[in-house]
């Protein structure tokens, strides 16, 4: 009971926590109240007409079906349930006046056609383009029913009555929910892709940052493989903007039917617009994933390496970072581009530094000195500290478990060594010695491929293999800056979808073009 | 009319075609129409009492609302129906007890009650934990309103009857759900894993293969950069992959609530540990989305480069997709893997080809002849005839038209050229010329970076800039391999995975170990 105990205050402060962080969870729940509260007054009103009791149901069901959060899936609510109601009332008083003609048939009459009523509209509402009235169906068949079940002396009065008590809920829903601080879905989709860029730019920035920092899980945690949600600033950042799809779809869904408001004055206003940044968003969001698949992966570039091309890499992800957070910002405002300005040009110039540097130092990308023994460069002044070093702290585990087994391994330096760079905080936490592990226990067991080496070390293992690792390891730094580049060169994609929102949208323009920088 | 004619043609056609790939939906359809007939049937039979027909409306509304295309489905929301109607059932008697003793302020204390319950209910709804059971709440508020406003006079009469014709409702959905081809949930969880495998599968090799065919998209279609569908069997298989998780998140929802059936023979049924390999999958899956970016990519690697690298990414790519299928088919007949076999033997030997071929040319990967002038690679023999294929089609865009600015500029070879390996079909269609453009013409006004280039070109573009781009084009294949690589280290974390199910879920032993390769 205790444990219970704990849990309800649990719950209740957690629910509490909800609603202060969003305040409009409050007063939805309060508005929502406030609506049922008002139809179920006019119902205790109207107590002399005794049919209006006995139809009250009507009213309240209206109210809970329909009363919903934004006033978009309100608006699209109703509409479904009115047409809904009105088809299928009409429907089945054609139905009845055939019933009647039936004579003893008619329960016969009634029964089949409420069999192919229902089947027919079970059907039609799972294709695909019915998805958003599936409500209206349910409602269709609802009201088919009622009315040719209700006895049939009195169809008209159960047609009539349903339809002015529906029509009394819902415009006690409707004017609730648009009288009393308005919720709009169009708001909330507008807030959703400003936060996508937002995350996106933290996740671009982490990336980079921990890149360079020689950063490395100790353990991954096992919710990143199996790409469950987790409170990591870095992978719930583009994770979010990848997610979002159906939560964006169904804001769509919903803020097309608001009228204009607030700051989207504009009849059609291009919602679908949004939507399609956000996918563009989406689309250089993947190549942050992939840059943070670099991190995640078991075969990493020495932090020499790392070290050698730090200053271009962090300049090509602050610039990068700098651009989706301005376009974000962009978007909150409603803002166009400024004309005379050109977004891109520092990130292209960054990336064009970066790429002419991979171009003049490409020979460390490589196991040079294997192909060009002459060529070993001139920083490397010290070999047999070096070689010490790299035992230590530098070779990955493979390697170390070579040297363990006898092996009479003496592996060549692969990667020059600048004693000038080693400023590096976490070099002990060597990033090759990250275990694919959970810290959860789900995943056990284990034994992953390139450690797999050092298992079957002692019999298998040659120099020429482990030589193989340490230019994979090399590599895998030009993998990260390409990556890179090509996040920069979608970066255009997103910048061409964003002037076409803000075309179609009718953006205003910058107010101060010499502030935007 | 016509128009409107030839589009309902098109619907019923279309409506047709979704029901003949999936008979489960007619079933479905039928199923629905035939519950709702059988409930007429009931009330109609029970006419005599009044009261029941007064009343009907519950039992065709439980129907309506309860039954749903899964068992699971079916069975999660009678639960919510059931233990909504009850709690509201007692709260609202309790209170309705409350207000009597109010004397004339009785309608005040009914009001307040259903404002201050309305709100709560409203609110804690939005709790995300409390979300399965958000239809039980919509139910709670309906009926306590529902009795408390019926009357004072006949409380417990509406309480009772209301839950007797609920109880029919649920019943006849269960039965006809049941016991008339029962859909399952779990099994469509299962199916969809299943088809992720295989989806995953074809990507990756469609990725390999366009990739080593040297294919590019002649305009990227505009659905790709804003990551809309789009039925394209390379990008179809991995995104429904990525996407599926919301899909698979709601039939894990109604799958829990199926007891056992079929081939799942057990209590507590490890459903969720089909939505981890799934994930674990999604995990692989997003190196396929980023080799597919590397397709999509505007600096791409020559023929040349990728020629020789064929056979050992062609092997990769395939061992890879095999393991997927292999894997896919072991989910699909609930089997485990062989323990005398080891699955990932020979990918993970295609790899280290790979990357020791990788490692042996590695020369070919950066603009060798930058730095060190004298080891042209042997194969070069006609150099008059090489410069000029290579105006004629190697060359990318970029470089072309800057020979055309007359800019005196004599591209060095960057890489070497195997007359021998000229067996690429579309070598005309050289990626590089890839437009980033959209057939529809949603996102116009297109000009990308590295053609950025061409068209400053008069002005800035000097010899080095040039190369730079010639390094990156080589480092793309670089890219494309790394990823192939961490693609196969990421497979072992996906059979770690299926192998926590196998144990779970109580997989049998395959069948024949021998055939079993």
């Amino acid at each position: 009971l205790q444990e219970w105990w704990t849990n309800v205050r649990l719950f209740l402060v957690n629910a509490y926590e909800m609603g202060r962080s969003d305040p409009r969870q409050f007063i939805f729940a309060a508005k929502s109240g406030l609506a049922l509260a008002i139809v179920s007054v006019l119902i205790f009103f109207k107590e002399p007409f005794t049919y209006i009791t006995q139809y009250s149901i009507w009213a309240i069901l209206t109210v809970i079906v329909v009363f919903e959060f934004s006033i978009g899936a309100t608006l699209s609510k109703g509409f479904n349930r009115a047409l809904g109601t009105f088809s299928a009332g009409v429907l089945a008083l054609a139905i009845a006046q055939v019933s009647m003609w039936a004579g003893e048939w008619q329960e016969v009459v009634i029964v089949v056609s409420i069999f192919v009523a229902g089947s027919i509209s079970s059907y039609v509402k799972m294709y695909p383009s019915m998805k958003p009235y599936e409500y209206g169906f349910r409602v269709f068949m609802l009201t088919f029913c009622i009315v040719l079940v209700s006895g049939t002396s009195h169809f008209v009065q159960t047609a009539v009555s349903r339809l002015l008590l529906i029509g009394v809920g819902a415009g006690v829903c409707l004017i609730v929910n648009i009288c009393v601080y308005p919720i709009w879905a169009g708001e909330d989709l507008h807030k959703l892709v400003v936060k996508n860029f937002r995350g996106v730019a933290t996740s671009l920035e982490g990336c980079v940052n921990n890149y360079l920092q020689h950063f490395g899980y100790e353990r991954i945690p096992s919710k990143i493989l199996v790409y469950q949600a987790l409170d990591d600033p870095l992978y719930s950042g583009y994770r979010s903007a990848v997610q979002s799809t159906s939560e964006e779809d169904a804001l769509l869904g919903f803020a097309v039917w608001e009228p204009p408001h607030g700051r989207y004055k504009m009849l059609r206003y291009p919602w679908s617009n949004y939507v399609k940044v956000s996918g563009a968003l989406r689309h250089c969001a993947f190549m942050v994933m992939a840059m943070h698949g670099c991190i995640l992966a078991e075969i990493q570039a020495s932090a020499e390496l790392r070290n050698m091309f730090k200053n271009e890499i962090q300049k090509v992800g602050t610039e990068g970072a700098r651009i989706l957070r301005e376009l974000g910002s962009k978007v909150e405002k409603l803002e166009r581009l400024s004309p005379d300005v050109d977004l891109l040009e520092k990130v292209h110039e960054a990336a064009e530094e970066l790429q002419m540097m991979i171009d003049q130092k490409s020979y460390h990308l490589v196991n040079s000195e294997k192909w060009a023994p002459g060529r070993q460069p001139k920083e490397f002044e010290d070999p047999d500290r070096f070689q010490e070093l790299k035992e230590d702290e530098i070779k990955p585990n493979v390697i170390n478990s070579l040297s363990e087994a006898n092996l009479n391994l003496n592996p060549k330096p692969p990667l020059p060594y600048k004693t000038q760079d080693r400023n590096v905080p976490n070099m002990s936490a060597h990033p090759s010695m990250v275990h694919w592990g959970s810290s959860e226990d789900v995943l056990k067991n284990q034994t992953h491929w390139p450690s797999r080496l050092s298992i079957l070390g002692d019999t298998i293992l040659n120099v020429r293999e482990v030589r193989t690792y340490e230019s994979a390891s090399a590599l895998s730094l030009a993998t990260f800056t390409s990556l890179l580049i090509e996040f920069v060169a979608r970066l255009q994609n997103l910048v061409s979808a964003f002037e076409e929102l803000s075309e179609a949208a009718k953006f205003s323009e910058p107010v101060n073009p010499l502030e935007v920088k």
